[in-house]
């Protein structure tokens, strides 16, 4: 299988270094295709902007989503967006790893969405009708694929328990897991999580690297987490609210797992 | 008052180029002193790594919270770093303005997090004993201070609603407003958030500066979201999980909120 490691950390000495390594050699030696997004080492531009595109504004003035989707059709996109695009069709599996900062990804990878995920590529894809509202939530052109986050911090699990005070990491990564993985039509598979970096030994970082062999030798039989898809009649449309009849009392992030 | 606006959007001719110039106006207008990071302008830098300390390295290797607070401490960040901070020092109302892209902020102003927020001066604060967990998440450097979001997206309001497919939208923000401006003591203010924009008509717009204004005249009255301070007593320290006799069969971001 091919698998791409879109990961960044700024250490190549840290942790997340050691888990990347073990991680491509992990999948080679199972015989995988690896390829490698280190960010840091790529040195990524991280702000997505006017110089994303070679070709001139379609408008008066930059727009993001209009001057992403004429350049995405156009083949006028930056080269870095199209190299990392084309990585993507070729994954049959993507690793998304980073070191929690602040509740969410470094900006540095924030930058790699907000710039790969060009507009007719990872939204604005597919037609909104009646019964359907674009290719999204379990469709759209990453349909297929299969992606994981691989996350670090120096948290303790407690802290981010049901009743953690920083929140469950399940709610904290569901506009990570739900709005930028499903939403383009990953196929989202369970993260792993390693809490409390700052008190890692070699024994505790042999049962992560175990547990991380476990998660890349299952990728195929992994049960995904079980969002629910856009257009497939759960949802009404285009309010886009969850049916009535469905969880009729419940809301917030859970009513969109089934 | 002294009030520092945050802003984060890549086209100098777009609505949030507007609101921009509309709140700025206003609050000079009231006799407020406004300071104003537009990031883009700025041509702030993202990603947080070496670079951001002039001195070495305090380890054998960079290290990004250990490197942080040595050079907090004793004065060799980086020029920018050390000016945000200033502004920061100096607010008494902090204004964080971003389209929302992904379901969060553009990756620029993520990276002003990353790398404004030091280790000592953002996190890293008080001590640690077993009533006191550091001071954060209502206590910190940013305590006294004032903090809203002013948030754009193009969705609309109901899909992202209780019910909506994305999430509601405090959940959404939660990661932000809770682990980001909480965290270091912010006294947080609802967001005001404008949705559908896409469809911005002169008669829309004129209505979201009104609401904005009312915003922006109320800072000082508007009652906080009530987020429970960590070291108050809501918790048990060091496990940091909401005592059990408080909402004891609730779960999710929502028992943070008193």
């Amino acid at each position: 299988m091919n698998i791409l490691i879109v990961a960044a950390y700024p250490n190549a000495h840290s942790l997340n270094a050691a888990l990347n390594t073990f991680a491509i050699q992990h999948l080679e030696n199972a015989g995988h295709q690896v390829q490698v997004s280190d960010l840091y080492a790529m040195q990524w531009k991280s702000q997505l902007d006017a110089n994303d595109s070679q070709a001139s504004p379609v408008g008066e003035f930059y727009h993001p989503s209009l001057d992403s989707k004429y350049a995405f059709e156009h083949g006028t996109q930056s080269a870095d967006i199209t190299r990392e695009q084309e990585k993507l069709r070729q994954a049959d599996a993507v690793i998304f790893q980073f070191p929690l900062w602040w509740f969410s990804m470094p900006a540095i990878m924030k930058g790699w969405f907000d710039r790969v995920y060009a507009c007719g590529f990872a939204y604005g894809v597919g037609e909104h009708s009646e019964t359907h509202w674009g290719d999204r939530y379990g469709e759209g052109k990453l349909a297929g694929k299969r992606a994981m986050l691989l996350v670090t911090t120096g948290g303790w699990a407690s802290h981010y328990g049901p009743r953690g005070i920083n929140g469950p990491m399940d709610d904290i990564l569901f506009p990570i897991q739900h709005g930028m993985l499903f939403y383009p039509g990953f196929t989202v598979l369970p993260p792993m999580v390693i809490y409390h970096t700052s008190k890692m030994t070699e024994e505790k970082f042999a049962a992560h690297c175990a547990e991380l062999a476990g998660r890349l030798d299952s990728l195929w039989q992994t049960e995904p987490v079980p969002f629910r898809q856009q257009n497939a009649g759960d949802y009404s449309i285009p309010a886009l609210t969850l049916r009535s009849d469905i969880a009729p009392d419940a809301s917030g992030f859970g009513i969109h797992v089934r």
